[in-house]
């Protein structure tokens, strides 16, 4: 971290700022110039508030020069981490992963069909809400307990390993034979759940908040890594703009913004990005292009009865035809 | 809510989607114009999801024209909510609130003076924050349960009435004295905190997601009605926007609009708003001389060694001169 | 455009309202229902300002149902438009162009010799600026008028068409030889410069504006239309958002929604969104990949002594390498 | 200007980088930490590009620590301009100044019964538009050079200054004896006209581009000083956001962050920020009781049937009442 001094700084107000960064545990390195005055911090200072520092009389500027993030960091951990799931599908290093399934579970039929259909089409991890955070109390809030037994049945059916979304802690019980558990964008920033889902030894997805940058995005996964579990994949699904054509704006930049300064897994989600099925498959499209270790989608078999977001679903026939193309074009962009 | 239909719709496909709407307990009022046919529906829609209307094949575009909220909705609910607390204090219908104290509770000495500070200035409320969310999970996270004691104390001392924050629901037995409940931005679709906390008996501060819209304020504020609990007080507290001149954008066209639109009581908090002590007198003047029925500002006797935040708190002089204003303006601004 | 009254609108201001539309030339279509009056509005309804009825007591909401623009709309033309240059590239309908070159034309040997490089591998079109429209005026303004003679000796030299920027209608004459005038995104809402460039017959690149959407671009092409001058290409070149990460963030999702909508041709910007050549080429590859129809990058013999944006820059080897990818990856993706 | 290098810079880099710096005329100041070897320049770095710098193998970050405004500079012109206008009217340094009038000009009678209507309630300058920036070729376009004698025919009738838009610099003539020339948000960043501004000896309004930051509204208004011209008032009416309740959100706290950085005198325009005229009267106070210097409102004699933006428009009846309370609140909040 670097201060700069104002030009009219007093010695004594100088010192007195010197010896309050020392007493919190940082050495400084003064460097005095024509016009400004240089405090460079060595130590620790992740803690230090930049702003508590701007705010004093003498002080011009300060500026971060060592990200507040370090386990997701990828200067200090240069090779990319690798998750194995269940049924020895990975992601990351070069792995690519495709997840899909209905935005919710809704009944077993329903749930084992698509995943049957996503399996066959090449998808090797199943999606499905079971917990689902809606705007409105009053629409469908998911089937809950009973849909993550619905997805554990299509498991077990299938041998495909299962991602949903968790909204509370004290619900962690239910979460013991799930492969993934899903951290929503609302959640991004619930540091108490990020802090419980620490201390399990789960494979986290974990969603970029929708407003949310994606150095927080990386201080949220660093909230997980804090506490020992660095089995995390990071979800780029759109973020809030002025633009109202699409739901979100995808974010696809965050893709190799995100591979240059962490070495965790990156999948993108078009479907909730867009929120509208007809721009789903051009964005997935791009999504293997750039070079996403995953892809998220959702498919349900009747899209036009889901109980939630049937807007954006492809039909499994669409998923089938969309999953070819999305390995032909990675396999190009990656050669 | 209005469907249009396409021009070309064909006869059996609009009587099947009539079918469909019926099924969901709807009825259907339909007019044909030259154009485009239009489709009424009559019942409740709060649980119909547009964006699935919207990509059937016929549809051309859906309006909603009621709003998804109703217990927050002034059209169902005229009168202004007034909210007294237990020193009396008032805020809604005309009672204005100021809310003051440090961001982050120290030490009992710290709380019990800039209680004492505050109320002699006019603050009738005191702020102190207990659960600390922290971007960083390396960061001070606040002192907790202990930091609510000392807010007790504080209350003890002085009978100023308490608003301090809750970060989970499993937390809440440690509320169970504090006065007002405050769901932290973050938070702020964070539903099954919601969901508890509509359960209790308790006045609750929703402070506005730094994306969330002014709609989706209300529909957590339904959340929480909907449990029963219509002690809500509704904060805004800066959005997110690509200016960096200050930490957030202060929305403070919120006001007049809240106003409008919900009976609620809405506060002003300019201190998270901005993120400087230096433009937090202005954005409070402002706020008062809005309509806004209540403020909420940061004070610290020692803002250069605040644990957090120190850059955006007033201190206990630049309060009190601050707060004269406040009353003053706002007097000439109602009358 | 559908007008809900509201419940209690008296009879007598109905009618004045109607009266009132009759006379700007509308014919209406009244349709009573139990909880609300709707009028719909028949006749060209593009000069009717929807916030001056939203402000009259007696209306609850007004939509829009047809779009405001007309010629750019794909519903009155539904084939793709395609535009041919003098060397014989075309754009637009299956036809997909690499436009590159420096971002400031700096010296003779500099144009033409990345002119040659980028035309060597594959690209069709010359870009290089000329006027170049900076945010400090201390900052270099470009070659103006003997750029674009450096530009046409490039053009003799190499067949290339070449797209240059203007900045203001009284240069006009200065781009008579230019093959493609573009309209930089500070000036897409210039309506004095759109309506002169709308007389003229060149080819218009018009590239979104920071902070306009989708429909606001399509406005604009539409100002150049409404001139008789429907050679127009839409560019988006990144949107101002919350993040700093990149400059701006690529709306790649525009593609498919502008294919949507209307038969203009689409290009991305990947160097300009980004503002960071470690970034280009995965969103390079990845607007090749959704279907843009073309894709305009700043290639540089020498960007770390480019006289401006020299960051986003790729050496002509880079921009070799990068072309063979996308020319491989549309083809596989558009197969 | 500081340049942070990474660890691993090799001296031979370094020295390359130093002689690269000086040959730009700049002096370098080089700092060597354990982990980090900081250079700082001296000299004129308003020309440097930082994110060429940034772009180099060897470099970690680039800071800016001086602001690339000069003119408008608070650091170097501490006095508050001040601004008097033909009547006498002044604005800055404690000078308070009320513009109102209609959004466009439509007649004769309209334009001088709305010039005394807002001269008796105490408006002390007249705004009307002539030339109308609209978002579609279809809607009205303005009188302008006809609006424009109207508005001077106003103003011979009530001694009342006048401010309207400019929108192309060959209009420049007609605006000999206008007051006040606008520069509309869609405006603020071309150049061209900027450039033109400065060589006139009129003031100017300079209004916020939707997307722009504060530090590049005073870059632009840096364009119009370096033409020799100083008489610059800044507006701020708002700037786009994810938020629809208002048309676009008033970031009233540009208000203190502008005084502290600049000594440009200020105006607020509530009516195009929030678009509806329910909403402008607690902006206007607001702004009023924050210090603006002025404040800018649409009044229009029968808004219901204005040609444009009529749902912003007061009454002159609203207007009376409005600056009645203006004033007093100003009166306290500035005491």
């Amino acid at each position: 971290m670097i201060v700069i001094l104002k030009k009219n700084a007093q010695p004594q107000q100088v010192e007195l700022f010197d010896a309050w960064l020392h007493n919190m545990g940082l050495e400084t390195h003064k460097s005095i110039g024509a016009n400004h005055t240089i405090i460079g911090l060595v130590g620790d200072t992740s803690r230090v508030d930049m702003e508590s520092i701007l705010a004093l009389d003498i002080v011009e500027a300060v500026r971060r020069i060592q990200e507040p993030y370090k386990n997701a960091n990828r200067k200090f951990h240069e090779e990319d981490t690798v998750i194995t799931l269940s049924n020895g599908a990975k992601i990351g290093g070069g792995h690519f992963m495709v997840m899909a399934g209905p935005c919710s579970v809704e009944t077993e039929e329903q749930i084992i069909s698509v995943a049957r259909s996503v399996k066959a089409a090449g998808a090797t991890v199943l999606r499905g809400g079971a917990f689902k955070p809606r705007t409105s109390p009053y629409a469908f809030q998911g089937l809950q307990g009973e849909g993550i037994k619905l997805l554990l049945e299509a498991k077990a059916e299938t041998g495909l390993p299962i991602v949903t979304e968790i909204m509370d802690a004290k619900h962690l019980p239910l979460f013991e034979d799930v492969d993934i558990i899903q951290v929503g964008a609302r959640n991004m920033q619930n540091f108490e759940l990020l802090r419980e889902l620490g201390r399990t030894d789960k494979t986290i997805l974990l969603k970029r908040g929708l407003a949310n940058t994606i150095k927080e995005l990386l201080m949220s996964a660093e909230y997980i890594c804090a506490g020992g579990n660095e089995k995390i994949i990071l979800c780029e699904r759109g973020i809030r703009t002025y633009e109202t054509a699409t739901r979100n704006t995808l974010d696809l930049s965050a893709v190799p913004v995100l591979h240059e300064i962490t070495h965790l897994p990156v999948v993108i989600d078009p479907s909730h990005a867009t929120g509208n099925s007809a721009y789903v498959p051009s964005m997935a499209v791009a999504a293997a292009a750039c070079g996403a270790d995953g892809i998220m989608i959702e498919v349900h078999n009747d899209p036009m009865h889901a109980l939630c977001d049937g807007a954006q679903s492809l039909t499994p026939a669409q998923f089938d035809t969309l999953a070819k193309k999305i390995f032909a074009v990675r396999e190009v962009a990656m050669s």
